[in-house]
């Protein structure tokens, strides 16, 4: 990975093949932040910490430190019980655990320990890094010849949308989805915000709902049993074209965790496919009201489908394994 | 947690109730080290390093942190997929995080970043600080009216000896097991020195093999799959007076790892208990020669259910749940 660069919110840098660089937003952490559209003091006072403190520190010693595999970090992490999009727990203290030799020798004494007390009371410091990795890896599969192959999935509250390769820049989309979340006690559906953010892209790559097996604490909460778990695996299995041979569930003898969703695999079987979605309040800068497993409108993947048939370059449309 | 005291082999002290301390030697790390024989320069050169600059610095990081909850520490490691004896990544790395700030304000940048990085370094840094906890429950435990429970299991290479609540000091013990472990590739059975260490500590408080289902990774290294570490915990809750309530198996929905052998149990049912164990090389410094499951032998419980029989303060044998 490439270090932290630093305009106004800070953001991972993640390098990939031929120059090409992704981005992802360090996490302010958990209750009001700017993601959820709070602009309160108290937020901003913190983003001009992250960004005049946290980002300079945490890019020296990333430039310091051995090189971070960032996908070893999120295999290690789905064996320890994150599936690394909602649950970040044990993959963030992991890499606070590399990094932080190098943290102390990046910064003075106070700076350095205010940045592993953050990092630390962070459950989600890691998301920001396996979200640009995702970005980045995601980006690379766009280029290559899997024609059908969903790249991109982001929704911004109003619309959810998807990208497909083969497809181009083109976005896929329908309204976004609300579901069927699971609120905190003091709220109800009528503050739910729908689906909204850029982290789906770690569901692209076979994290969130697509390894919801190896991560049971967030599986439970959302109200997923270990047997539900599995046969949404199952169904998810039917809509992608792999194993994904990285990611492994920790309680699988054997590699099973589905990859690559492709539209037309989606189109023929009539499943869409689930996403795990953490839940905004409708009104900016209330924070977060839930999370839950949101399946998503199957039109986006219908259209992509529809549309490459028309394309000539579309090939034989590969078996779900 | 009382710290860190570093005499000439630094250890870590738990304080339990009554003003009694627990103590566990800090962990060297991997490869060669004093708990198996050697007495390298190399190895000599680190417990010095451990008793002048990390025990020191780890004492001052441990008062000025918030109190470290071991338990919480080993009952989060659980659902992150350790067993909190032969598996510890995911605890250590938890716990160098909630120390790291302190660390730094504890020592100068030198020596802080020398801490992280032989903490980070270490998979097992942890497992002193479970074991201190795990001597700590098991001594509270043997002034308790259980009678014939299991309050200590340790084994020194020639004997392996139980201690069991209502029969006072005494050690109950028979020939060390050798077992069926799985050796590293350059190593034969020839090699193998009989079971020692004290680190059973933990198996006597519900971790390790009675944990099993949490930890696949260390299961699968040892060649135990899910099914079979399912099979062995139902063993084990055959010998067992009840359900952990405070460590918790990942996969399941609810409490199911079995807690407090009871010799009276093991008797009855002519069931051993089976812990992991990680194996030594027979000649003193060589090193890990690899791990395994571990059936003990039986005598030491059926003799020390025998003598409980002739102890007038022996209550009714509970049932097994």
């Amino acid at each position: 990975m490439a270090g932290i660069i630093s305009p106004s919110t800070p953001v991972v840098v993640v390098e990939g093949p031929n120059d090409r660089r992704s981005f992802s937003p360090l996490n302010e952490g958990l209750g009001k932040a700017l993601r959820f559209g709070s602009t309160d003091e108290a937020v901003l006072t913190r983003l001009r910490w992250m960004s005049k403190v946290l980002a300079p520190v945490l890019n020296a010693a990333i430039r310091l430190s051995p090189e971070l595999s960032l996908v070893d970090l999120m295999a290690s992490g789905l064996r320890r019980g994150d599936e690394c999009h909602n649950r970040n727990v044990a993959t963030s203290t992991a890499l606070i655990a590399q990094l932080a030799p190098s943290i102390v020798r990046s910064a003075d004494t106070g700076d350095a320990a205010a940045v592993l007390e953050f990092a630390a009371g962070n459950p989600h410091f890691f998301l920001p890094f396996g979200m640009a990795a995702a970005k980045s890896i995601a980006d690379a599969q766009h280029t290559m010849p899997d024609l059908g192959l969903v790249t991109a999935m982001a929704s911004n509250g109003h619309e959810f949308g998807i990208r497909v390769a083969g497809l181009g820049d083109r976005w896929f989309t329908a309204p976004a989805p609300i579901g069927e979340p699971r609120l905190f006690p003091e709220y109800s559906l009528a503050d739910v915000q729908p689906m909204m953010g850029d982290s789906f892209i770690t569901e692209t790559i076979g994290l969130g709902a697509f390894a919801l097996t190896a991560a049971p604490a967030i599986s439970s909460w959302i109200g997923v049993g270990p047997a539900q778990a599995a046969v949404l695996l199952d169904e998810m299995r039917a809509i992608t074209v792999t194993t994904n041979t990285r990611f492994l569930s920790p309680f699988s003898e054997t590699p099973d965790l589905p990859l690559g969703i492709d539209v037309r695999l989606v189109a023929r079987r009539g499943i869409a496919p689930a996403v795990n979605n953490g839940i905004a309040h409708r009104r900016g800068g209330e924070g977060q009201v839930g999370a839950g497993l949101t399946r998503l409108p199957l039109d986006p993947f219908l259209e992509a489908a529809e549309e490459l048939k028309t394309t000539a370059a579309s090939g034989p449309l590969p078996s779900s394994h």
